[in-house]
């Protein structure tokens, strides 16, 4: 393994000089390589200054903007505290809210943390030491155990979360220390109308209006250690913070973002690209389109039940859409046949047969499990899995139990089944599951699974017909019962196994199965990783000979990414400009959700109070804008800085055309939408009058400072 | 009635410069006033060399493009005629028709006929003569009598269609006669993956790419004289042809547009505007989205009911785009308001208090009547309706029988009772029926019918809801047997009066009630008529101190408009380029219809094979171009030629911002979209190997003919 690290090393030497790499979502440590020493971008602010003035939300990204612990991040990113405080009389969702006072800070939703990253350390060695030699699933267990060890040393020190993340299939582990502050106070957010402008209908849209900010602020203890909540707590001092800048902002202007980015899979091989994208993803489309009807069909519009599955169906409108994305991006770049092209350069030197072979099996495996997954997926079969694998996991030590089924989780599978009905009606259900089977029969037969086949035909009596059989199902299972269902949390697998109920006798006799499904995968998950890690140093070797920086898939950590303020042409015809503007709000308000701005911001507008927020080359408030940087699920709230390394705004969503982005950086389409910070200014002070805040950060204006409003001028002269 | 004809001369006289007028559909006759003499535009054709050249195709238009009778228009209006001849194994509407020789030439769907303007005259004499001291409804009833006594005059001479059109509110009438071609053939239309690339998905909407043209060819008799179809006929010979262009067009162009647009609205009051804004449009959004959910879950997708249905949902949600989109043009130009305001302007000289009044009794009259037509949609009530009517119009003399009533109509209906099955799933007019009616009841009382009320409530037993009432109505119901409905078109008045079917019944029990309220109709239409032609003179004379020159309203009468080729910015953030390029083909193609493009057209785009008709500045072939040229419904199929007089393409389609142009025409957004005629040649040498038909046409290039295909360098050789 001791070529790997001189390799990564290796890289650290390589030194090029590129005024905007679009593609890559660089580690820090990389910094050096990409925007080179010679550049005048980020003058005084490096890169490693800039880290403690992150703030990891997991799955979203912020950013410190005053000394005293006030971070800025999305408004999406903060909804859930939004509607943990929310009643019918005091909706803050929909009004929005703004602490006047310290005291005013709401506490966020429970289990928000705010991660600052304090330390990366290379344990490379420590996670790979003696699995060399072991074989099988022996060595994937050993890696997870010497992880396991490494974390739970390092979170000794209270107040700290750790993690070992993996780099390049497996190339480099790293151990992030990052001190975890839970009392998490939420300060200020526009209404919905604002913060959630366009709602679903622009997600993934362009042009888009809307003002996606939101702050946060951060408390410790008097000592300044990380604390639960406490009214004695203090605001926490960051290290560094982030100017805001009021400056103009154009286009082609360089800007950096730097974030938390979820997970990217650029380095995916051809073989398992074809699979997603003639396979999976035709399939979903297809499945997930008549899912949606069904759905709508059996739950009237306006009715209760479609309340209930009105969660459902965004969601699987969002899946849809993000799927439609990523199909239409592959063929738009034919990435398929481009990734094997790029194999066939690659390959002269390494053979992949082995590891292509093994992936063949794994896709197979793939395409079962996941037919099959949709085909069981009815609520109340599922309970019945849950409650049989808790009955099996209560008969070993609570240390040795499978995670999820521990003493600690019943109390949450308890308020699960009890708030069951909230997002069940038996109706729907049916229906879905009739449909879901119905679809799953349309596969070969060899995708199918045994014994899922043969307890969809034998438990029971016969029926004429599926929808029969599972009318059936639904006719005799007690599940429906909140009573009984609570009650079997305490049964043991014995009693679960002397049960008639239909489902429950399912659920049984699929478990082996499952087990069984799991093994094999694991057992092949275990051959491939090591080819996988190979394969992934190959790639490095040769896109390194070829001039570019190779930065590893996003896996969660701090990566910063180097673009421009950019439009562009998503298709032939059409051309998106870089900024929208002020107008365009009053241009898309209809008075109904999601395009309902409200009367006051609407005559700010029409009156043209743009204040120091006025762009000159737009005459008007600029409100988002695009540009060329890479980006993946989790970038959301990734702070979007000037050369100057002043904050100019937050990357909030990219554009239809981007979604593909997961598996392949196409600069030609390629953009990510952020809310400018000028219009963030000029809600602030305009719309919700947050003047305390505004006076609270380090501005950047092009001007000396003639447009203050009252307070501010007032607070400078005392 | 003297003052009104002088005005109207007086225009003539009126004398403007206008390089580039985007807005105004404009007569023949303004031609001069429009686009001025001193003008490059046109040098050698005159508008009045155009007319014979032009063709109407009720709801579209063409015109000639050769000696031999060859017209071009949209693929989408022939689509009946493909339709007609498709069968499974022969599917010309899928896979497009190209005759090689005349003998090949398809005759065109019944009914089809080609018309050709011969004369128009102006009648406004004639038609108004003394029928100013008639009063009530008698006045509208003399200016019919008239009118048709003209037509029937007129139409005295053999193969002649003629019609007097109504210009300006009844300021003028003219008489325009038609020679009315009937025999006319299919030449050519390309596949619908071409002809229709991007199907409804991409109506109205830009960029698009679509190949939206065809050919008929026009026969006649030896002697030259509109015939009937025969073998001997021969291709008629226009006076005049346009030429077609290969030249170069590019963005700032002039070009102009000639066609018959239907109808649009541009000078309608603000009470009317706010009556279509304010609440019908609003109305039909919540009815026809609710309508729409309710066939789709009752018809489930892939069933034979969501086929027979499928039509009339491809209607509904057409009109529910087209409403949104009229809804939305009229919020973003502040419509009614700037209505209001020029009424403002134009009302110190003029007061139109009667005209309001009146005016605002009909919108009372017409919420009541569009409610109650909603609410009375049941196809088999709708049967009933016409069974009654035909019985009691069968009681009079045949000439007196209201129209579609008369002996020769019985056939008619005969064939539509015996195929209402293909349309017809009782399960869905059921459900249809009940929402409709649910939905005519959330509005206040006094905008029922009381009619209708009763009979929902007193015929038949008394049932515990509506929907178990009506499921009454279907099951006693005979009109679901095809025999006993059949028979009942034999039925006298007294017969059916002693039927016991429930939708009889309720047929016979709102007749006399949507007498009166047609009556009531017709009592206000006659009172508002007069006054209408009033307000239209003040307006036209107020416009024209201003410097304007008027156009009447749109009426199915040839029109031309002159504009530019330009791309545009439909809302903030978002610009359209002027053309679309083959690229974007390839681009938008996914294999399923609708965005198909075949293996053939693919090949050739991506070798780059664009022969004569590559664009120098686009450096591929323009597929289509927006211009901001007027249209309305109707303008399908009009030519759109160069200041040159040379056809550079056909309107086919406006942008969805532009479908508010029926009310005012907003030059910031509105668009038309064209096909352009350099695609139009590309596709038939390329694609099709047309090049009989491109040899017929007489073509314009930039170049002496370089890049002829072979058979056109050996017939040049011959």
């Amino acid at each position: 393994m001791k070529n790997i690290a001189l390799i990564l090393l290796g890289l650290t030497f390589f030194r090029i000089s590129l005024v905007c790499a679009e593609e890559g979502l660089f580690t820090t440590e990389q910094f050096a390589n990409v925007v080179g020493s010679s550049l005048p971008l980020l003058d005084d602010l490096t890169i490693s200054a800039m880290v403690p003035a992150m703030v990891d939300l997991d799955n979203c990204s912020g950013a410190f903007v005053s000394k005293q612990g006030l971070v800025v991040t999305n408004h999406h990113c903060v909804s859930g505290t939004l509607q943990h405080h929310s009643t019918i009389n005091n909706n803050y969702l929909e009004n929005g809210f703004l602490a006047n006072t310290f005291v005013e800070e709401l506490p966020a939703a429970p289990s928000t943390s705010l991660l600052i990253t304090q330390a990366v350390s290379d344990v490379t060695a420590q996670v790979l030491g003696s699995t060399d030699e072991l074989s099988g699933v022996q060595r994937p267990n050993k890696i997870t155990e010497n992880i396991k060890a490494l974390i739970s040393d390092c979170e000794q020190e209270q107040g700290y979360r750790c993690k070992v993340s993996v780099f390049n299939e497996g190339l480099q582990y790293s151990l992030i220390k990052q001190l975890e502050i839970n009392d998490v106070r939420l300060v200020y957010a526009p209404k919905k109308a604002i913060g959630n402008f366009g709602g679903e209908a622009d997600k993934w849209e362009w042009p888009r209006h809307t003002g996606d900010f939101a702050f946060y602020r951060a408390y410790v203890d008097k000592q300044g250690r990380a604390a639960s909540y406490s009214q004695d707590n203090v605001p926490y001092v960051p290290e560094q913070v982030f100017r805001v800048s009021a400056k103009s902002l154009k286009e082609g202007d360089v800007i950096m973002t730097l974030g938390f980015p979820n997970r990217t899979q650029r380095y995916t091989r051809s073989a398992e690209l074809d699979y997603v994208f003639n396979w999976l993803y035709p399939m979903y489309i297809d499945l997930v389109s008549g899912w949606i009807e069904v759905i709508e069909r059996s739950a009237e519009r306006g009715s209760e039940a479609r309340l209930k599955y009105q969660l459902r169906l965004t969601g699987l409108k969002n899946f849809l859409k993000s799927t439609q994305a990523q199909l239409a991006g592959a063929r738009r770049t034919d990435l398929v046949r481009q990734r094997k092209a790029q194999e066939a350069l690659l390959e002269p030197s390494r053979s992949f047969k082995l590891l292509d072979s093994i992936q063949q099996q794994q896709i197979e495996l793939r395409k079962q499990r996941v037919l099959y997954r949709n085909a069981t997926r009815s609520a109340l079969l599922n309970m019945a899995q849950t409650l049989y694998s808790y009955a099996v996991e209560q008969q070993k030590p609570d240390s040795m139990r499978n995670l999820g089924f521990q003493a600690r989780d019943k109390e949450r599978l308890f308020q699960q089944m009890t708030n069951f009905d909230k997002r069940f009606d038996v109706n729907v259900d049916k229906a879905q599951w009739t449909f879901l089977i119905e679809q799953y029969r349309t596969f070969p037969e060899t995708l199918r699974v045994d014994a899922f086949e043969r307890a969809l035909t034998a438990s029971g009596p016969q029926f004429s017909s599926l929808s029969v059989k599972l009318e059936d199902f639904y006719k005799r299972t007690q599940l429906l019962n909140i009573d009984k269902r609570l009650a079997l949390l305490d049964a043991t697998p014995q009693q679960l196994e002397a049960s008639e109920d239909p489902f429950i006798q399912m659920a049984i006799a699929l478990y082996n199965s499952e087990l069984r499904m799991q093994q094999e995968q694991d057992k092949l998950e275990a051959q491939v990783l090591p080819l996988k890690t190979v394969h992934m140093q190959s790639v490095i070797a040769w896109r390194s000979s070829q001039g570019k920086v190779v930065y590893p898939d996003a896996n969660g950590t701090l990566r910063f990414s180097v673009g421009e303020v950019k439009g562009g042409s998503p298709r032939d015809g059409l051309i998106y400009e870089p900024f929208t503007r002020l107008e365009g709000i009053v241009e898309k308000h209809t008075g109904r959700a999601p395009f309902n701005a409200d009367n006051e911001q609407l005559s700010l507008i029409r009156e043209g109070i743009y204040g120091d927020y006025l762009d000159p080359q737009l005459a008007t408030v600029a409100v988002n804008f695009l540009s060329d940087v890479d980006s993946a699920g989790g970038s959301s709230g990734s702070v979007t800085v000037n050369d100057n390394g002043e904050l100019v705004g937050l990357l909030f969503d990219s554009t239809f055309e981007s979604v593909n982005a997961k598996w392949s950086f196409d600069a030609q389409t390629t953009r990510a939408i952020h809310v400018d910070s000028r219009y963030m200014l000029w809600v602030m002070q305009y719309v919700d009058k947050a003047t305390r805040l505004i006076n609270e950060m380090d501005l950047v204006k092009d001007t000396p400072t003639t447009g203050l409003n009252e307070e501010q001028s007032s607070a400078s002269e005392q």
